[in-house]
Formats: structure tokens, C-alpha cells, sequence
């Protein structure tokens, strides 16, 4: 049981909330997991969730990528039909299930109708309505789901959800693929009843990240639940903001996956009042969500493939929050880098070289962080603005770079070495241009992840 | 000597001319190279190209990156003063100068003082004024150039300097940085001259990649010497294209140094009959230009550091050229196909994926390749278009992936492992969309790239 401290949001004068690394169920879900046989390993591979009291509200975030998977493809339809919002985005949900060791990707027709049956045997088993029910998988592109053996996985594992933590972290079990360690994550936030006492709201969070053996396309999946009380649109409203700061500044290879999906469900089975657009609350909620997303982002990075160390940039300084997380994720995302703290090198110029290669996301992440959406899309794409003069950059505890000073600071190379032999090295840059703030999550990049990554599928 | 296969302009029906990597100095230039010490290695670091008959007509491209060294920032400034046009493309120039070891970048004011010193000596030692004089350098950021040193090696290059392939060849060998080979390519134009009579033309390119032992920056630098007669800024806008089409789609790690540049000079001294503005004489120059610049990529990725296979992927079927070069350039950037590559893996589901996170190039490169300034600001960054269900995916020969058939197809692993066993893996894809075309170069990611990257300052 892993406390982290409270951390304020980057860009953000507000606090989040700090997080418990243990799983912890909210009022208003069963959940459970179990062996149905997908995976050759013969490891928990079938994960279910239910709510207890009705649809619960729902909102995601999926992946880029235009090879969308077909359970990214019917999630979205599904939340579409139960909200009005063709986005997809938000809607209302009643069970989620994740199947690990076969992607469902790119299995054109034949993968939809395996999708939709897996589907129907939620339902049979569960009672819920077709589209009340939000799929996730992961695993190999290309192959077809084994539905038969979901089926029948489905049949042993519906007796068996609990309303209890081991529910849960028996749900976080079945959704790791190869991770090393299962991702879980906690914390709490004090809301109103409707009588205006306060209520405590859990906020859990399980992940799956990149694990140690024979990773494949770097799925990054979770699931949020939470008993407080909240309208979709704005738990959507919550979700995406917090996902723009937390899993969009995470990378281990720079490979987006077909099958990225996160989901937040809302029982309201706490007591406490709903929420229904902007207000002190909603924003309460919002940062007990994105410290789950935070935590668990930063324990899928350690987590990534072959990676010893946990890399964070941290900037400030920035022209604007956008441009501060544009910086972070061009030096955590730099193979240089990466393999310069695998090394254990303090070798800035790689992190100045990064720095001024940073670029802002694309437009839908801008305006999901909270651009216009005309300057959203004006400035994506564009680099972040960067003056080597007034820049400064801190690697492990150590200055090592100062713009003002003429460059290059010097520094006790050997001790920064034995500081970066480290679970966890913070790369720290200040642009010193105005007040823009973010973080990146990312990790080393080893010899063991090239090995593992070239002896994959054959 | 190598002669590869004439190509055609991907996204156009020109074909370019074929290539022979030999050393051949076009007429009115002389060169060569020597050791001055830069280097601890004691190779040769210091190079020098002078025109015999005047000021070249000279363009340029030059990294992105924000942190540009001294070298790049001078060079364009000069170029800026010669033409009067301020964005330093193209103007005129009589010598190029090129240090290795050092890439004088992150050093703030006093590099900037060091880099004018050595313009100075490059003067004194050959009479050209400071302005004609382009710059070009790579090696460890951060660190000083020795321009004492690069002042005794001035001296005592200044007089060997020779109008002949030799002296090219020693430029080309003084370039490289830890190159595992000396990069050239040279082809010819037939170009008439002031009374119609044919004349032949010689374009010839020098190159540094990234090399096997301590590379860094993954610095690019090239040199492009032609005795054709062209006005700079008809010269730019031959340049600026074929860039877009060759060297802005090769990618050894994703990371652009703080360095890159490329310069072409044309002395005039062939005969033939100046150019300026578009015409069949500027197309026929600009297809040997660019078929210079693309086998000199095709050499600099394939010498990738720690790389053992040239990824070729081809692009044909897409929505136009720009989002071609896109899923390209996203197919063999990828570190999970490069990763595959290297273990002779036909993993065919993570080039799809990579194929599904194309996004298009920053406005400036696609206006470089011939959109409008209001498309190139409109589409950068945005999702390359893509099919699931028209893609088809060839990879070494192999057909793996037809949509129109439902998807993945069987195909004969072992085969396809065994042609993967070779110099070159050409993956193939035909987005089945409209008539777009482009090629990217990659290389293949191994543990002797984390290894020397993790080894390297320290």
C-alpha cells in the first residue's frame, strides 16, 4: 500500500488529492475476473463489471488510431445510442467487459459480429441491456476473438462478481496482459448530500500498461469507477481535461495503440448529490478522477516495456500549459533520452535537443485541454516556443544547463550519475518565458525492450 | 560503385535519374579535408569546399529545432544578407566549412563568437568574404569548438584543396562523424546550353549520418555541389521539394539534432545555360537533385546507428502525396515494426497500427511540398486518411493484410521471415483511396543502438 503525495495539477492551481495504490470498490459495482482460456498463459483473461443499482453514467477517452479495434468501435456506438451525442464520448453503461490475448483489431466484418456476440453473452448472463455494455480487449492484432471460450468464461464468472474490494482487484488481475505488477488506485473526495452533509465518494481506478514478456502494441486500458453522482456530459466534461494531463503525457514507445480506451462509471450509489455541470463539486470530482489517472499513468510508465526507471519531466515556464506539455512529452518521448537515463547519463544536450524539437498535439487533445477550438487549431502541430537563454534544466536534483549564465553550468557529473541510479528520475525544465506548467510520464529504453519486442508474434 | 535503379518521383511521373555512389567533383569547385585535431578519435574533422570562378548560387534547408546551433543560425544569416531575403533559404555563397566533434550548440553567446573566429580564419586562408562563407558543424552539445585548432588545420588544408574527385572525397571523408562509411552519390543532367547544344551536368552529394561507435545528435549534414548554372532562388525551390520527399521522410530515432542542414551549390561552370523560374531545365536539374538526396538517405539510414536493415515503406493508394509520406514516415518510425524488423518478424498488425497513427507534417514542410499555404496550415497535424477495409499491407514481398478479403491473410511465415533476412525490407502499402504516393527510410532498432546510446557523454 503505496501512498504518493499530493500533487498540484500541472497548469492548475488546484491540489489533487492523494492516492492509495490498493483496490478499493465503490458503492454500486460488483466485478470480478477469471481464466476463460484466451490467453495461451492460461492467466486471468476475462474481466466483467456490473453496476447493482441501474446504469450508471459513463464517459471515455479512445484512441487516435485509425485502426480503431472493434470493441473501441461498438463502445462508442453504444455510449452514442444511450447519450443522443454521436461523439460517443459519454452516455450511460450497466457492465463493462475486457478480454486480454486477442485484440480484435483489424479482423474487418468477422471481428464486429465477434464483438456483438460477445456482447449478447453479457447480456445473457448478466441481464443487461445490449447497449448498456462497454467493451474493452487487448492482445494480439489480427486474431479472431475465441468466443466460444468467452462464452463459457462469461457462464463461470457471472455467480461469481462481488461488491467487495477482492472484486476489483480480482478485475485488475483478468485486465493485465504482461504487465509486471497489477495497476490499481484510490483516493476519496467529500461531496455534498442533498441535504447538504457531507458525503465521502470513492474514486478507484485499474489499469493495464506494457508488461515485461511479450508485449504487443503498447494498449493502455483502465477503467474509473466511482460512487458519486454526476450527469454524463459533465463527467465527460471531468474525464477529458484530466486524461489531456495524465495518460496523453504518458509514452513508453511512441506507438499509439488500436485498443487505447478508458472508462469512467458513476454509480451516484455514495448518497451524495449529483452533479450536473460546473461547480465547486464537479471540480472536486474532477481531481480525485485525475489523481486516479495521474497514479496510475505514472505506474503504467515504470511499467513499461524493459524499463528500469520511471522518467518525469516537469515544466514550467511556458508560454501556456499547452506548450509546457508539448516540452515534457518531447523529452520523455526522445529515444536519446531514454536511453541516456538508462545509462544513468546526465546528458542534457539530448534534453535541450528534445526541448526544441517539442510540437503541440493535435487539435481534438488542445481543445480537450481547454483551447478555443479556432486556436486549437491554429497552434497544433506548431513548436513550442523556446528561448536557449532564459532556459534552465535540472537533471536528478542537479542544474546542469542555465541560459542566463551562458549555457552550460558546470556540475558534479559522478554524483548526478549516482542520482539518476534512481526508480524514478525528475528531468525538470524552466523555459523562464511565462507561466505555463505540465509533466510527462515516460521511461528508459533498454536492451531487454528490443529483445522482447523482436521476438513477438513468430 | 553502385548504380541503383532509376525511381520514379514518388507522387509525380518524373523519374529520376540513376545514382552512382562515387566521388565525382562537378566543375568549379575545389575541396578536401583533414585532421585538426577536433576529434579525440584523430580522424579526419575538418573540411572545406571553395568555388574556383566565384559566388555559387546556394540554397538551403536547416533543422527545425528551436535550439538551432551556431553554424545553422550563422549560415542563415548569411544566406539572408547575399539574396536580401530573410528567411536564409537560398543566396550566394563561395566556401562551406565543416567541423566534427563539436556541434557548437546550447553554447550560447561565446559559440556564436567562436564560429564567426572560425569564418574569419576560413577567410584569411581563402579570400573569401565572411558572408559567402556557409557553415556546417556536429558532434557534442554543449561543448566548445577548439578553434585554434580548427585555425592550424584551416592553414595547413587551405593549400591542398583540389578540383578533383580525390578532393571531394576527402571532404566527404572529413564530414563523417562515426559514419561506419563515406556517404556520395552522384548523377547527370543534360541541360543545353546558351545555343542549344547539349551540355552535360554533374550533381553531386556528400553525407554524414549517424554512425556505429558514439553517435549523438543523429546529426544530418550534406553537402550538394553541381556545376549547373541556376538562379538561388529557382535553386531553393528545387531543394525545398526534394527535401520534403527524401530526407524529411528518414528517420533513424525520431529525434532531429540541433544541427541539420543541407546545402546545394551550383558553380555555373558546366556551360550550360542559366536557369530561373520553372521550366523542362529546372525539372530535369531538380529530378537529379533529388535523386542525389534520396540515395544519400537511403545511405544514412541504412548506416543508422546500430542498425543492421534499410525499412523501405512504400506508400501508394492514398488520399494525395502529403498524407503518403505520412503513413510512411509513421510506418518506419515506429519502434515496435522497427523492433519487428529486427527480428525478422513479419508483424504485420504493428504496421498497421503505426500506418493508423499517421499524422501529416507541420504546415511548413507540406507547403515545402506543394500545398497551399492555407491547406498546409489547415491539414498539419492532422490524422493521415486510412481504410481498414481497402488497405492492403506487402511486407519483403509478402502480401499479409487485404482488407477488401476480410483482413489478415494466410501467408508462408517462414518465407517471409527469410526475405525479411536481407539489406533491404520494403514494406509495402496501397491504401486503395486515390492516386497519392510517398516512400519513407528507416532502419531497423537493435540493442547495439540502446547499448551505444547509453555509453555515450560518460
Amino acid at each position: 500500500m503505496t501512498t504518493t503525495r499530493p500533487s498540484p495539477i500541472p497548469g492548475s492551481s488546484t491540489v489533487l488529492p492523494p492516492v492509495e495504490r490498493r483496490a478499493v470498490m465503490p458503492a454500486g459495482f460488483k466485478a470480478g475476473g477469471i481464466v476463460a482460456g484466451i490467453k495461451a498463459s492460461g492467466r486471468p483473461d476475462l474481466a466483467v463489471a456490473v453496476t447493482t443499482l441501474g446504469p450508471a453514467a459513463a464517459a471515455a477517452v479512445f484512441t487516435p488510431n485509425t485502426f480503431a479495434a472493434a470493441p473501441v468501435r461498438r463502445s462508442r456506438a453504444n455510449l452514442a445510442a444511450t447519450s443522443g451525442d454521436p461523439r460517443g464520448g459519454y452516455g450511460w453503461a450497466s457492465a463493462v467487459v475486457s478480454t486480454s490475448g486477442s485484440a480484435n483489431a483489424a479482423t474487418g466484418d468477422a471481428g464486429d459480429a465477434d464483438q456483438a456476440e460477445v456482447g449478447r453473452l453479457v447480456g445473457s448472463v448478466t441481464g443487461v441491456a445490449d447497449e448498456l455494455i462497454l467493451h474493452l480487449s487487448t492482445g494480439v492484432i489480427g486474431t479472431r476473438l475465441p468466443v466460444a471460450k468467452v462464452g463459457a468464461g462469461l457462464e463461470a464468472l457471472a455467480p461469481t462478481l462481488a461488491a467487495t474490494d477482492e472484486g476489483l482487484a480480482a478485475m485488475a488481475e483478468a485486465l493485465r496482459t504482461t504487465d509486471s505488477v497489477t495497476k490499481v488506485a484510490t483516493t476519496t473526495a467529500t461531496l455534498p448530500d442533498a441535504d447538504g452533509r457531507p458525503v465521502t465518494v470513492t474514486v478507484s481506478g485499474i489499469a493495464k500498461g506494457v508488461g515485461m514478456i511479450h508485449p504487443n502494441m503498447a494498449t493502455m486500458l483502465s477503467v474509473v469507477l466511482t460512487d458519486a453522482a454526476v450527469a454524463p456530459a459533465t463527467l465527460w466534461g471531468l474525464l477529458r481535461p484530466a486524461a489531456v494531463r495524465t495518460w496523453d503525457q504518458l509514452s513508453v514507445d511512441g506507438d499509439t495503440s488500436t485498443n487505447d480506451t478508458v472508462f469512467v462509471l458513476a454509480s451516484g450509489a455514495s448518497g451524495a448529490a449529483a452533479i450536473d455541470g460546473e461547480s465547486d463539486e464537479a471540480a472536486a470530482l474532477g481531481a480525485a478522477i485525475e489523481a486516479v489517472a495521474r497514479d496510475l499513468a505514472r505506474q503504467q510508465a515504470a511499467d513499461g516495456e524493459g524499463a528500469a526507471t520511471l522518467i518525469t519531466a516537469e515544466v514550467t515556464g511556458a508560454f501556456d500549459d499547452a506548450e509546457a506539455r508539448a516540452v515534457a512529452r518531447a523529452v520523455i518521448s526522445s529515444s536519446l533520452v531514454k536511453a541516456a537515463a538508462h545509462g544513468r547519463d546526465p546528458n542534457w544536450g539530448r534534453v535541450a535537443g528534445a526541448a526544441g524539437n517539442a510540437t503541440l498535439a493535435n487539435a481534438a487533445v488542445l481543445e480537450a485541454g481547454g483551447l478555443s477550438p479556432d486556436e486549437a487549431a491554429r497552434r497544433s502541430g506548431t513548436s513550442a516556443t523556446l528561448d536557449p537563454n532564459t532556459l534552465t534544466i535540472t537533471m536528478a536534483g542537479h542544474l546542469v544547463y542555465d541560459g542566463r549564465a551562458g549555457g552550460p553550468v558546470p556540475f558534479d557529473r559522478a554524483a548526478a550519475r549516482e542520482a539518476m541510479a534512481a526508480p524514478e528520475v525528475v528531468i525538470a525544465l524552466d523555459l523562464g518565458l511565462a507561466d505555463g506548467r505540465g509533466e510527462a510520464f515516460g521511461c528508459d529504453l533498454t536492451e531487454t525492450y528490443v529483445t522482447e519486442n523482436s521476438e513477438y508474434t513468430t
